[in-house]
């Protein structure tokens, strides 16, 4: 994951001098743990809708950013923000109405048994603060997750992090399982392997004296390759964590508010109901906001045992923008735009793999699509150098994307759910010219 | 500190029928760990200037809250968010010139040694990153904190947090020390007492193998009671952190952006360069935004190791925000200003103290202001409970305020940055009037 889109100096030979400029200005300020996408790294100054436009006026269509998740700068969110900055802005411990109002409308996306939200800033913040509670509510400290996760940047959460790369050190309490792997699975039951290898987890946790905490996962796996089906894989793992005593954190930072086109979350499609839901990213389209909901009971522990203030979150101008982001996903049906357009792009994607021997497999539920590029159909061998080729090659037609999974061969599309048909072919018949250009060039 | 302002059932006796269906609704929705300030707590529903306004249209005067540092919904700041939160918000894996610009202008105020900025959404944020950075540039795992100290949400730094209260277990690499106290030194030499103390601290944990990797403090000791004097205490820890091959990790979420009133930073009243500053609160007037500045070898070793990427961390609109502060606090001479009504306030506050006893001690820097209660100026016996009672009474009066410190005895003020000697007058003579009922009546 790592090198797909990393700034690689070397490889910068198309770069203008003002772009070149611009990294040495970054390397400068910034140092050395800021990287940049691509190659030739694009310069952003405005964006609409789907797109994103350069310094030059050229207009980049976002296949990848899933925070901008109702479309660029939407218009009736920017409103709400704006207003609401102008009239109040202050933190949880006054009474203010439209935390109240925030809070209701969103727990009623949930079911009934998770009644209780509490606002972080962001999604690493919602994660880190679920894992306290969950330590507190089991009095475990063990935490499965998957072989390349991602759940956040704090402490805590980066050590649940591997896919951030050589510099995490997994503690003791945490174990890692392989991701829930329909292409690899060779038929079997990819629901009763992932239990069984969080069963063999949770065993090797007791035999080493750790009490199970949590099973964390995010409901699509978006890192470990963007892993959407057979639907209701999760629940035999669901089961065996609780039979352990542990909690299951359903981690809907990236599939939540809508993207899989089937609901608003992506643990439904699972037939389960988790312990603690967190969600960040698209929540705010680019607001800083996150947050977590759960049961009451868990919270009820965590929250006789100890206090937690959040100087920002859950402020009036956080609560008034969330409301816009429902108020646009309803008003402009994009669940089922999702659905339909994600529908739609697969068909397309499938299309192209009848013409293009890389394309492995065509993943995913609504607007959260996976495509696993290989170097062989049937030994299905990572094409992780084609991927970034294909990656580049995108780029440079101004189609923005970006790869995941293991060997970083799938590529992970995930643009805005105003996402149209028209979008859709736009990118088709972007891909199909790359994919041909790599074939006729490898 | 936990139980001065928390909302208290039993004793909100004069809250409306609609505050407490608030109350109700706020509990049913965001469960236990949420706290209010205040007995009768106060619904708001817009703020300006210093100013903020209930429900019925009631203004109170904020000598409490340093996030909305130049002014609640400050124009200059809302229309500098809008306009950019219109125009474009993406993340740092693009090239864009704001994040650039302000990168530039905000390290102009360090000194030349620390120069890379880092952001993330919060100050809990910033310190779990400088912790995480810290590590890795010494080797080392241990912290010093003060005994009352408070940094931040985030695991590793809630247990850096003891102000957080019981729930917070404290882990083996880190230790307390007493907080640097001039009011408690009988006449000793603060500085170097505070250095004896952080070269315990280290030698123990040497002896349990323990290697020191920073002494984390907040540069006025918010926490453990405003500690600002006398300027230059700190230099002799630093020597001490630095001679064991830690780093000096300088929280400036509370005092930083001009509060202390002689320059941006509390760390530089100590004569000291910290390795690494953190910020936070005021740094964006409310909008969700921190940050840490560090000198590059410390980031070096670190980006080599690991990348850091934060969603909303250094976007195109909060670096718009936090350009907007520096220019309302460079414009409206905002530090000059902190520095003039700050010591117009101390020496009101002496004033009151010829004729109130129970005011035991006056200290600051700039607009940030401990007054120390006790019950005998001979003894210094903290006045925790009239401390409660006069935050209270203080409400009541519509002036918003609270109080910190070992024995939540010390008046914690800290307004607006715009406050004038008018707002200081007011503020004096309500706090006059509720301390002769307290003496009336005790």
């Amino acid at each position: 994951m790592t090198m797909i889109n990393s700034f690689d100096a070397a490889a910068a030979t198309d770069m203008s001098e003002r772009d070149r400029a611009l990294v040495e200005r970054r390397e400068r300020l910034l140092g050395p743990a800021y990287r940049l996408f691509y190659a030739n790294p694009v310069h952003l100054v405005r964006g609409e809708g789907v797109w994103l436009y350069d310094a030059d006026g050229s207009a980049y269509l976002d296949v990848y950013n899933n925070v901008a998740s109702v479309g660029h700068c939407h218009p009736h969110v920017v409103e709400a923000l704006s207003r609401q900055a102008a009239t109040l802005n202050t933190h949880t411990r006054y009474l203010t109405d439209g935390i109240l109002d925030y809070a209701e409308r969103l727990l009623g996306y949930f079911p009934a048994e998770l009644a209780h939200v509490m606002f972080t800033c962001t999604g690493s913040e919602a994660n880190d603060l679920a894992y306290r509670a969950a330590r507190t509510f089991t009095g475990g400290t063990g935490v499965i997750i998957t072989q390349l996760a991602y759940h956040g940047v704090t402490i805590a959460i980066s050590e649940m992090s591997p896919s951030l790369g050589d510099g995490i050190v997994l503690p003791p309490h945490v174990r890692t399982v392989p991701a829930p792997n329909a292409y690899h699975a060779d038929g079997g039951d990819v629901g009763e392997a992932f239990a069984r290898h969080v069963r063999l987890a949770i065993a090797d946790m007791k035999a080493h004296g750790i009490k199970p905490a949590a099973l964390l996962v995010d409901t699509i796996f978006s890192s470990d390759g963007v892993l959407s089906g057979p639907a209701g894989f999760l629940a035999p793992a669901a089961a065996a964590i609780r039979e352990a005593g542990g909690l299951l954190i359903a981690d809907e930072v990236q599939p939540g508010f809508g993207r899989t086109g089937e609901g608003m979350w992506g643990f439904s499609r699972h037939g389960v109901v988790p312990d603690i839901v967190t969600m960040g990213k698209p929540m705010g389209n680019g607001h800083p906001m996150a947050g977590l909901v759960a049961r009451p009971e868990i919270l009820e522990t965590f929250g006789k045992r100890t206090r937690y203030f959040n100087t920002f979150g859950g402020n009036p101008v956080s609560c008034a923008v969330g409301m816009a982001v429902l108020d646009v996903i309803e008003q402009s049906h994009l669940i089922a735009n999702a659905g339909d357009v994600g529908s739609y792009l697969r068909d397309g994607l499938r299309g192209l793999a009848t013409r293009h021997e890389m394309i492995g497999d065509v993943r995913g539920a609504g607007l959260f699509i996976g495509v696993e590029l290989v170097t062989d159909r049937k030994t299905r061998s990572p094409a992780t150098a084609a991927t970034a080729r294909l990656v580049n090659g995108l780029r440079e037609k101004r189609v923005l994307i970006s790869a995941a999974g293991l060997h970083a061969n799938v590529l992970k599309i995930r643009p805005p759910l105003v996402f149209s048909r028209g979008n859709a072919d736009h990118f088709l018949s972007a891909l199909d010219e790359v994919l041909s250009d790599i074939s006729a060039t490898s």
